[in-house]
């Protein structure tokens, strides 16, 4: 038997090895190259997710990987580690490496949206009751397991490097704190930024880009380019709460849209809406790593979103906040690179990506552009330049490209662990998709559980978890939690979940 | 005639000796007194400002000044030499120093406003494209003088240690840059900002402050908290443009209500415009060093100000940015300071006082804590903590005193200059307010000479400064000129303000 596998093992080896040639040619095209350890890993994982190799299968030996690959023992044997790090093979003393079958078979994802569904009236959001009645009952008890926090932990962020280029920017600009800021933010930033963008198939200017304080000043000033307190704003189902307090806040109603947990926003839908209510004045659209769905929309949505949006006259507000957090180091897509007429408003942030103490968004305004450089001169004045100096040197280095190769290693092993546990704790009719990318995982609870009951109940063991219902104006997403997976999985954060498995399955006292 | 001088003099001196003493026992009460010999050049100021010593007299000689205060040589010489950087006295050859009379004696101030005209109606602003169109064109033009920029030098503040203090920061805090940022604002600075506004004679805990992006920011939330588009809010007439800006970007509608060069807003004029415009939504004002004005509101008009928006039921709004450059070390007390109801929002700024590339701001909420607090967070989520650390650790300690004295000298001495200037040079009528503090002059040309004109040209001989018809929506100010004194005054400056004065003095070409 064993000898039957590996025979086949060996001739799958072979158009592996072909397949993987060409990829590394490929690679060389890239600027930042991955290890040599990280291109091989990853191209037996393309053949594990193809099913090139199936599971319980054994992986050819670290010694043939060395023979023929030309590789040394470490390397091929760092690449073993880190495909049984993101859960793909295991390794059986005395046998060599074996392929998983592949996860959370036993979970089924989220069910689809209704498209056709009768919308709400666009509603006032109400939101920032539960968010304040969500922030004050965290802040009542103490936490030890924190999954309602949409960031990973200090350490897998690089801490030390811009610490030094903080001292750096200090010491090469002397003046910096004392001066006066140049407008629309640092130039040398606006340029990297402008660069970096490329490669999401953004075509923009340094001048088009402007820094801000997050991306939710971003959104902020792109909705008081586009539109006007009282109107309507077409938002994705369930959307992020942080939106709805935005719109709120601005007065403006929330038209929530059906939104696939696999494919984001149902354009469909969105056409319907445009029909039935005629008083869109804009959408915001997450389209890659949705918050709190995770989903991606498919390139082709994208393109005709972009289209929908051109043809009703209607803004489309982007926020691309976990873009950059993909599984593979291929860049996603915008959806401002289908943009062709200065329609799409592209806001980002590297809050999730780099820094989640700097505050630092950016924008790039399309055209609106000098309605919201005036909107951020008078809120706030151009952003304070040194963190913004420094971070132009990181993001300028490949530095940065090996910082985000990193932090998406270490978020895709965190969800995969974290589904794991859900999947094999939560109780029956639970359901779950598990994305690609980004750091939040979205759950359904089965028969109608509500998400309040348990946020509060969690709480009270020093366990935080968002509830569903901040994620919408209505109740739909009321037995729906938000589990973040940023925190590094220890057996307490194991523990943690269980506990909260557990009180998923409570029946809630009525 | 000399003797009889020295006699009179002697006499004074007693008097001047008993009011000194118990001066000094005062400044003990103080946490940070002043070096002695500023003590002892204060109170001879005081002296000649009231005329105890009058122009021409001669001033007690250095050696009578060691002996009567029991100080050192040098002590007494730096008295003297402040004194006379000061334009207070002379030195005269072998013979001493001298009072010298009141500068610009030969300029007037500039006249007070009708307060009985009858008010416009509340407008939609305009002044976006008349900023536009004056920031558009200094951008077209290389600068060699800057009257327009209200900053001082990067120089005037403390750059070094402000560095320093980011390094310390950066070092004690090392996961600053990639943590989660504390809401309202880092816990430190708010109380060392809390601790400060007792000098100002505010009460607040530092759970009610609430750290902005400069004073800007403060103000966009005050009147987010208070007014809706739409709504009228009672501004000074001039005001400051940023604030005009901030409204026309709020929708909201400017009434401005006349406001004297000497004592500020009038309260009587806003007494009427509540009974003639039932829809005053608040009242915002710089009650310290009002920009362009620079006239500080005597403390009775700040308390009937308080007042009278209390019984009206209207929010009053204060800002606060210039309050700390008085050019005495004595704090000017808030108009918030004789809030008790909660009535008054607080919004000050370390963007003048501390550092310009900072753009720190805050506020106190008074009765609209929750709701601004709510409006910061969806705005622009809380500030990132590095430089409030390092900025709450400067302002916490003695350093900061020993600044702000020196900043305020730097800037007094700035403006006298500038000030004498003007009045040795700018054509007769010409009228001028020279305040106590801040670094901005008022100036009113004879003639109707257009401010605007005035601007483009200056503009083509590289001299910047800031056209009368950016403070207002309507055509009052078009012959004011806002100079600010934050340039030192070098041969070059004297030199660009004279030429400034050859052209305020052409006839305009038709």
């Amino acid at each position: 038997m064993q000898i039957l596998d590996f025979l086949a093992v060996m001739v799958y080896f072979a158009l592996i090895c072909a397949y993987l040639h060409s990829n590394l040619g490929e690679h060389d095209r890239h600027m930042d190259p991955q290890p040599l350890y990280l291109r091989l890993a990853n191209h037996y994982r393309r053949a594990i997710q193809a099913g090139v190799l199936a599971p319980a299968q054994r992986m050819p030996s670290v010694r043939t990987l060395v023979r023929t690959h030309h590789v040394s023992l470490s390397t091929a044997l760092q690449a073993c580690r880190q495909l049984e790090d993101d859960g793909l093979i295991e390794a059986r003393p005395r046998s060599g490496y074996f392929v998983l079958k592949p996860r959370r078979s036993s979970i089924p994802p989220v069910g689809e949206p209704d498209i056709r569904q009768t919308l709400g009236a666009a509603q006032y959001v109400g939101i920032h009751d539960r968010v304040s009645d969500f922030v004050a009952k965290c802040e009542a008890h103490p936490v030890s397991a924190n999954f309602a926090l949409a960031a990973a932990v200090p350490e897998a962020y690089p801490m030390e490097a811009l610490k030094q280029a903080m001292t750096r920017a200090l010491r090469q600009s002397p003046q910096v704190l004392v001066s006066s800021v140049p407008p629309q933010g640092h130039p040398e930033l606006r340029t990297v930024l402008a660069r970096r963008a490329l490669a999401n198939g953004i075509n923009a200017t340094p001048d088009d880009v402007i820094v801000t304080h997050g991306c939710i000043e971003a959104l902020n000033l792109a909705l008081r380019a586009v539109a006007r307190p009282g109107d309507t704003i077409a938002v994705e189902s369930p959307a992020y709460f942080g939106l709805l307090q935005v719109l709120e806040s601005l007065g403006m109603r929330a038209l929530e849209i059906p939104t696939s947990p696999q494919h984001g926003l149902s354009i469909e839908a969105l056409d319907l809406a445009f029909q039935t209510h005629g008083n869109i004045r804009a959408v915001v659209v997450v389209p890659n790593f949705q918050n709190p769905l995770g989903c991606v929309m498919p390139e082709a949505e994208k393109a005709r979103l972009v289209a929908l949006c051109e043809r009703q006259q209607v803004p489309l507000i982007e926020d691309d906040t976990y873009g950059a957090l993909t599984d593979d180091d291929t860049p996603l897509p915008a959806a401002k690179s289908w943009d062709a007429t200065g329609n799409v408003i592209y806001c980002s942030s590297m809050h999730k990506t780099l820094a989640p103490g700097m505050r630092l968004g950016w924008l790039i305004g399309g055209r609106w552009k000098a309605r919201i450089a005036m909107l951020k001169f008078a809120q706030s004045r151009p952003n304070e330049p040194l963190a913004q100096i420094a971070v132009a040197e990181f993001m300028g280095s490949r530095a940065y490209d090996r910082h985000l190769s990193r932090l998406r290693r270490h978020l895709k092993a965190q969800r995969d662990q974290t589904a794991e546990t859900i999947a094999a704790h939560f109780p029956p009719g639970t359901r779950l998709s598990v994305p690609q990318g980004g750091m939040l995982l979205w759950v359904e609870m089965p028969g109608g559980r509500s998400g309040m009951d348990v946020f509060e109940t969690a709480l009270r063991e020093g366990i935080r978890v968002a509830p569903g219902s901040m994620f919408s104006n209505g109740t739909r997403y009321d037995h729906f939690l938000r589990i973040s997976c940023g925190q590094r999985t220890t057996p307490d954060i194991t523990q943690a979940l269980q506990t909260l498995a557990r009180i998923v399955a409570e029946r809630p006292k009525k």
